[in-house]
C-alpha cells in the first residue's frame, strides 16, 4: 500500500511547487495519493477521465485533481486542484512524493561489491552489495547499481540511471543517462545467430553490442540481445515493461513504448512513438514506421509503412463455440469458392 | 532423475503414514517413485486416469497406487495401494519422499549475505550466500533465503517461505506463509505507468506495494509489479508457472493456478480457482469472474461474467493451408455480404 | 559496435586459417568484419544470399566472402574470399575474431565465491564474484561459471561449459560439454504439478531432474523446469533463445532450434532438428516428429506425425478490418450452414 508522508503537505504547498489552480479549501492536508474508490480523509485523488466521473463524486479524497471541464464531478467537500492535463499532474505529484517517503540513498562501494581496478566510477555512485563491475567499465556520476548487478567489461553506464537488482549487462554495451533496469533483465547477451553445417548449428559470434539512449526504462525480466556485427538499438524515451525479448540488431526509435511480453526478432526495424500491446510479435527483417499500434498478442508479418492502429488476434469465445468456428475456418477457403461458383451461377460472370 | 531412498520403505510403512488399504504383499520394499512406464523392482508407481489402464499393466513397479475402479488394471504380481484419489495420494508420497532424499537444510546467515541491522530474522532462518536483506525487512520463522536473492526495505515474508536462488523482492512487499518463489522471479518492480506529455513519456511512481497470500508458488522468471497506489495482490493458493507477468493493480482471487507465459495487463480483476492456459493474455481494466478457464495462447479482450471455458486461438494448419484461409479470412466480410444479398434475392427478407 | 582486432590481418592469412580461395589482393588488411550497408576500409563483409546482391555491389568493404555463383555481385575493388557457403565461413571468421577481441579469461576461484567443500573442480575453472557452487557438484574442466551463478547440490556440468552471469541450475541437473547458458535463466526448478483437493492444490514434488546434452546454447531469462519423475531432457546440440519455458518432463531431441518467448507445456515430446518460431507454444502430453518447422505464435494443440512447416495464427489487418471480420467469424458456422441448405435447395443434395 502506498504509504503516508512522513509530514503532512497542503494543497496549497502542492500547487506552489507543480502549478494548477486550488478551488476550496487550500489548507487541506494531504498525506497521500490514493485511487479514488480508496481515497478518504488525508488523500489526493485525481480524475484523468470522464468514464471515472461517478467514482470521483463518491470519493471520500480530501483533494482532487481534475480538469476545468471535470471540475464539476467532484465530491461537494473536496479541495480541487484544477489543471489541464491531470494524469500528468498526478505523475508529477507521485514522483514528488516518492522522494518524501522512499528511505535514503547511500552513496558508496558495499564491502562485497567486485570493482575492478580499471572500472572509472563517476561521483556519487552506488555499488550494492555483491554487485560486479568488470574491467574497463564506465559508470557515470550519481548511478545506482543494485545488489547482485553484473556491468561488464567496458561497457558505458550513463549518468544517473539505475539499476536495480540483479541486473545483467554484458561486455561493450552502452547505456544513457537516467536509464532505469528493473530487476532480472540481461543487456547484451549473444543474438540468436546460428549457421547451418552438416555438423549441426555453429555459432555465429555475437560481435556487437546494445546502444540504449537517454530516458530509456526497462522493465524485469527483459532480454536485449547484443548485435551480430552492429549494435543493437534503443532509442531515447523508450519504455519497456516486463519480459520482452529485443533480438539482435533489433533498432527501435525514440519514445516507443512496448508493453508485456512482446518478443521483437532479429534485425526488426521499429519507428518512433509507436505502441506495441502485450504479447505481441514482430517478425525479423521488417520495418514498422513510427506511430504505428499494435495490439496486444498480435503478431506483425510484414512491414508497416502506413501509421495506424493494427490487429490481429482470434477473438475469444466459448470453447464449444471455438470448436465450431475453428472447424469451419479450416473450410474456409472451399466455402469462398462454392459462393463464387454459385454466384457465377447466377450471374454469368466472376467475382472476386 | 529420482533418486532412490537411502533406505526403502515397505507398503505397510507408507499405508500406515498417509492411509489407503494395502492389497498383496505390503512387506514390498519401495526405494522410489517412477512413471509406470520407467518402473521397475522397487518402485512405487500410480495409476490416476483409465486413459493409462494399458500402461498400467505393462508397468514392472513393485507396487502401485490405484483407485478401487481400476485396480483391476494394475500388473498381477504388484502389491496394490488402494485410495480414492490416486494423484492426490501420489502427491502426498512424492512430498514425504522428497523430505528423505534432500540434502540437510543448515539455518543461519551466510557470512558473505548482507543482513540490515534493522532487518527482523525469525527462528530457524537461513539466508544463503550473498543474499541481502534490507533495512526493516521481516524474514518469519524457517524461512530459506536461497543464495544471490534480494529482500527489499520493509519487505515481509512469511513464515516458513522459500525464496530460492537470485529472487528479486522490492521493497514494501508482503509474502504470506509457506511462500515459493523459484529463481529469477521478480517481485514489486514499478508498474508500467507513464502519462503522455509534450516532452515525452513521465513515469509514474509506482507508490503501492504487492501482497502475495499464504501458500502462494510462484515459477521461475515470473515478474509481478508493484501496483501504482493500491497493492497488486496474489490470493491464498494461487499457483503461478514460469515467465508469467502480472502488472500493477491486478487483483486474483484466491486458488488460481496460471500457466507460463501468461501475461495479464494492468489492473485486471481474476477471479478465484481460475486456470489460465500457457501463453494466454489478459487485457488490462477487465474483470473475469470466479471458475473461469482460458485456452492456452487465448487473449482475454473483455470482462467475463460466466464461469466456463474460454478459446480464442488460430487452428494449426500447414502452411499452404494457412496461407489459403489467410486470404480467404481477410475477405470473409464481404463473402458474409455477398450471401446475405443472395439470400435476400431468394428470400425476400434479410437474415442476420 | 564490433570492435576492431588488436593487429590487422590479411585475406592470405584468413584463407590459410580457414579455406576459401582468395580473389584479388590477398595481402589486403582486415581489422573487422561488418555487415555489407556499414562496411568501409579495413572491413570483411559477407554475402549471404542473392537478395543482398545489390547491396554488396555497393559496399565499401575491403574484401567480401561470396560463393561462386555469386562473386561477380561484388564491387569490382573488394578482394573476395570465394567459399561454397559465405555464412558458415562469415560464422567461422567470427568465432577466430572473437577470440582476438576478447579480454584474456581468468581462471580460478574468486574470492567472493563460495564453493562448497564436497565439491570438485577440474582444471582450469573460472568461478566469477559471487558464485555458489553446492555439495556434490562437479564443474568439468575449463568451464566458466559466471558472477551471481549458482550450481546446485549434486549437478554436473560438463567441460568447456559456460554459465554467464547470474545464472541458476538447482540440485541434481546434469549438463554437457560445450554448453553455454546465458545469463537470468533458470534450469531445474520445480515442475508446475498440483494435484486438486478439496484443501486447494497440494504441491507435486518434482523429484526429476534436467538433462542437457552436448553443445547446446540457451538464452537469457529462460526456464527448463526438473522432471515429476523423470528427467527433463534438451538433446545435443538443441539452440534455444531466451526467455524460453520448457516445462517439466519435455524431452526435445538433437539439433532442434527454439527461438524467442516459446512455451512447451509439460511431457511435450519434440523430435529432433524441429525450428519452433518465436512465441510458439506447444500443449502438453503431445508429440512432434523430427523435422518440422513451427511458425512464429503458433499453438500446436495436437501431436504432429509428418515433417513440414505448420502454420496457425490470425493475419494482422487494420483494426477497422479485424472488427469486421472477427464479428464475421463469430458467424462463420452459421455462414456455412446457410451455403450448404442453399446448395440443397439448388441441388438436391448435401455438401460437406
Amino acid at each position: 500500500v502506498c504509504r503516508p508522508l512522513p509530514d503532512a503537505v497542503t494543497v496549497a504547498t502542492i500547487v506552489a511547487r507543480l502549478g494548477g489552480e486550488a478551488r476550496g479549501d487550500a489548507t487541506a492536508r494531504i498525506e497521500r495519493l490514493a485511487t479514488l474508490a480508496s481515497a478518504d480523509a488525508g488523500a489526493l485523488g485525481f480524475l484523468a477521465s470522464r468514464r471515472h466521473a461517478d467514482a470521483a463524486g463518491r470519493s471520500r479524497a480530501s483533494a482532487m485533481i481534475v480538469s476545468p471541464e471535470l471540475a464539476g464531478a467532484a465530491p461537494p467537500g473536496a479541495t480541487l486542484i484544477v489543471t489541464p492535463d491531470p494524469y500528468l499532474y498526478y505523475a508529477r505529484v507521485a514522483q514528488w512524493f516518492e522522494t518524501l517517503v522512499a528511505r535514503r540513498r547511500t552513496a558508496g562501494i558495499h564491502p562485497t561489491a567486485s570493482v575492478a581496478g580499471s572500472a572509472r566510477l563517476g561521483e556519487g555512485v552506488a555499488i550494492g552489495p555483491g554487485a560486479v563491475v568488470d574491467e574497463g567499465a564506465t559508470i557515470g556520476a550519481g548511478c545506482d547499481i543494485g545488489s547482485g548487478c553484473y556491468v561488464g567489461a567496458d561497457t558505458v553506464v550513463g549518468e544517473s540511471s539505475r539499476l536495480h537488482h540483479n541486473v545483467t549487462v554484458y561486455h561493450g554495451c552502452t547505456l544513457g543517462r537516467r536509464v532505469i533496469v528493473h530487476s532480472g533483465t540481461v543487456i547484451g547477451a549473444d543474438g540468436f545467430g546460428f549457421a547451418p553445417s552438416p555438423q549441426g548449428w555453429v555459432k555465429i559470434a555475437q560481435l556487437g553490442g546494445v546502444t540504449i539512449g537517454d530516458d530509456v526504462e526497462v522493465g524485469a525480466n527483459c532480454a536485449i540481445d547484443r548485435g551480430a556485427l552492429d549494435d543493437t538499438v534503443v532509442g531515447d524515451g523508450c519504455k519497456i515493461d516486463n519480459l520482452v525479448q529485443i533480438a539482435h540488431n533489433v533498432r527501435i526509435g525514440a519514445g516507443t513504448a512496448i508493453a508485456g511480453c512482446v518478443g521483437i526478432a532479429g534485425s526488426a526495424v521499429i519507428g518512433g512513438r509507436c505502441m506495441i500491446g502485450g504479447g505481441a510479435g514482430v517478425l525479423g527483417h521488417l520495418e514498422i514506421c513510427d506511430g504505428v499500434t499494435i495490439s496486444a498478442m498480435s503478431l506483425v508479418t510484414r512491414s508497416i509503412r502506413e501509421p495506424g492502429f493494427y490487429t490481429g488476434v482470434f477473438p475469444l469465445v466459448p470453447n464449444d463455440d471455438w470448436e465450431r468456428i475453428a472447424a469451419s475456418l479450416k473450410r474456409l477457403p472451399s466455402l469462398r469458392q462454392r459462393l463464387r461458383s454459385m454466384q457465377h451461377d447466377r450471374l454469368g460472370k466472376d467475382l472476386p
